[in-house]
C-alpha cells in the first residue's frame, strides 16, 4: 500500500492508477477507522481499480469548544486495518498542508440543507466538511466517493455540491454499520464509559421503535417524534439534540412521513455527541 | 470548431482530446470578445493541445441593479473570432444549465482579498467569479486556464483558489490589450457614446502619470494617488470609484511604492464603470 502525505505526491499516485487505465475508488475519513468505514473502502474495493482513503481530522469542519483536540488518532492502526480492507493509497496529509498560511477560500452550501439538522448545532460545520471534500476531490480526482449514510445530512450537502458544482465525480452512500447490539459504528464511540455505552443504546432504539410504529401505519411526524423521545428519555436518558423528521432530498420538514422519509437523531451521552438515522422506504404503502 | 451547450457535450469533447494526448488550455469569457479575450486564446493555442473558450454572462457575478440585462452579447461573432484564433471548442451553456433549480453552492474567497477594490463596490462579485470559474475548471478540466491582467482582482482571487482548493490547473495570466489610444480593451467599452470614450482616455493616461513620476523617483502612495486624481479630473473628468495602491499579490494598501505593487483605477464614465490598472516592475531600484 502506498502512503502520502503531500498533495503532489497523492496526485502522482492517482495519475500513475489513471494512466494504467484504472479507474479511481477515493473513501474521505477522519481516521480511527471502524467496520463503517471499512465497509466503504470494500465497496471501493469492488468498483474500482484503484482504492485511495484519505485520513485527515479536518479543523475547518469542527467548531470552538468541539471535540478537535481529542479526536482519537492511530494512523499506524488505520494503515494496517485499510491495507487488510483493499486499500492501495493512504493519503495522510498534515494541517498546514491542506490550509497553508493564507487560506482563504471556503466552498459554502447555502440554504435549508445546511441550516437545519447538526448545521443548527454546528455552525460552519458543513462549510468546512464542503471545503475539505472539495480540495481532496482536486487532489485525488477520484470516479467514484464513498460516503456514509449515518453522516445523512453530509451525504445530502455533499451530493448537492457535486451536483451544483458539477464535480465530475459519482456519490456512492453506503448503509449505517452497527455493532451487534445495535449501536452506529462511529470513531466517537471511544469516548463512552460503560454506563454511557449502555445508555446510547436508547438512540437506535428509539429509531427501531419508529420503524415499528410507521410500519404499523403511523403516518403523522408529530406521533413518531413523541414515540421516539419517550425511548429516549427510557433507562436513566440522554440529552436530545434533536429528532428530526424531514425530505431525505431537500431535508425540508414533513408533517406526513412519506417514502423517502430521513429520521435523524442527535443525543449527547454524557459528553458525547451521537447521530443515527433511518430513511424509511415504501412508506407511501400502508397508510392508515 | 466544435459547439457544447451542456455539461456533458463540453466534458466528453475535452475528454476526447485527453485521451488523444493533448493537453487542454481553458480562455473563460462573457463573451462579445476583443482583442483581450484573443491574445488569451492565442496563448492558449500556442501552449495547448486543445483550446476551449467558454462564452457565459454570469448572473452571479452581477449584483442588483448592474449591466446584467444589457450586457452586450453576439455568440455568432464570437464563434466566428473564436475560431479565427484557433479556438478547438466553445462552451456556451444557458443559465440554467449552469444553475439548475436549487442551485445553492457557492466558492468564496473570503478575507482581504475580496473586500477592497472592486469588491467594496461589488458585494458578492467574486463569489459570483470564483464560483462559475470552480464549476467550469470542473466542467473543462483543463491543464491551463487564461485570465487577462485588467481583471486584476480577479486574477489574485482565481491565483488564491486554485491554490487553497488544490485545483488541478496552471493559471496564467496575460498582459491588457488597449486600444491604439490607450483604453484598455473591454466588453463594455461598447457602452461609451463618442464624448465618453474620449473623457475614457482619462484613465490609462493617469496610469501613464504614476509610472512617470515612479520613474522619476517618487514613492509616496500618496502622492502617487494625488497626482493621478488630478489627471482624472482634467477634461471633464470622470467619477472616481477608487483609485488603489496595493500589494499585488495580497492586494493590501501600500504607503511606500515598491515592487510588484499593483496601481489600480475603477471609474464611472456616464453610467459605465471602467477598470484599469499597471503593475510596477523593478520600483525598488531607483528610489530616492
Amino acid at each position: 500500500m502506498k502512503t502520502a502525505e503531500t498533495i503532489q505526491q497523492m496526485r502522482g499516485h492517482s495519475r500513475s492508477a489513471k494512466r494504467a487505465g484504472k479507474s479511481v475508488g477515493f473513501v474521505p475519513t477522519m481516521g480511527y477507522l471502524h467496520e463503517g468505514h471499512l465497509s466503504l473502502a470494500r465497496a471501493a474495493r469492488e468498483e474500482c481499480g484503484f482504492v485511495v482513503m484519505s485520513v485527515f481530522v479536518n479543523p475547518a469542519q469542527f467548531g470552538p469548544g468541539e471535540d478537535l483536540e481529542r479526536y482519537p488518532r492511530d494512523l499506524d492502526r488505520d494503515k494496517r486495518l485499510a491495507e487488510e480492507a483493499g486499500v492501495d493509497a493512504i493519503f495522510a496529509p498534515a494541517v498546514s498542508e491542506m490550509y497553508p498560511e493564507g487560506f482563504s477560500t471556503f466552498v459554502d452550501v447555502d440554504a435549508s440543507l445546511t441550516r437545519g439538522l447538526c448545521g443548527a448545532r454546528r455552525p460552519g460545520h458543513f462549510r468546512g466538511v464542503a471545503t475539505v471534500v472539495a480540495k481532496l476531490f482536486n487532489i485525488v480526482e477520484p470516479d467514484k466517493s464513498y460516503f456514509g449514510q449515518k453522516d445523512a445530512q453530509q451525504a445530502v450537502v455533499i451530493k448537492r455540491m457535486v451536483r451544483d458544482l458539477a464535480l465530475p465525480v459519482t456519490v456512492r452512500v453506503m448503509p449505517i454499520v452497527r455493532e451487534e447490539d445495535g449501536l452506529a459504528m462511529s470513531s466517537r464511540n471511544s469516548y463512552l464509559s460503560a454506563e454511557e455505552r449502555e445508555r446510547s443504546l436508547s438512540i437506535p432504539r428509539s429509531l427501531r421503535r419508529a420503524d415499528e410504529i410507521i410500519t404499523s401505519g403511523e403516518r403523522s411526524s408529530d406521533r413518531v417524534r413523541e414515540a421516539m423521545l419517550e425511548v429516549l428519555a427510557e433507562n436513566g436518558g440522554v440529552k436530545v439534540d434533536y429528532v428530526e423528521i424531514v425530505d431525505a432530498e431537500n431535508l425540508e420538514q414533513v408533517d406526513r412521513i412519506k417514502d423517502k422519509t430521513l429520521i435523524a437523531v442527535a443525543a449527547f451521552v454524557g459528553g458525547t455527541r451521537l447521530i443515527d438515522n433511518v430513511i424509511l422506504e415504501n412508506a407511501d404503502q400502508g397508510e392508515r
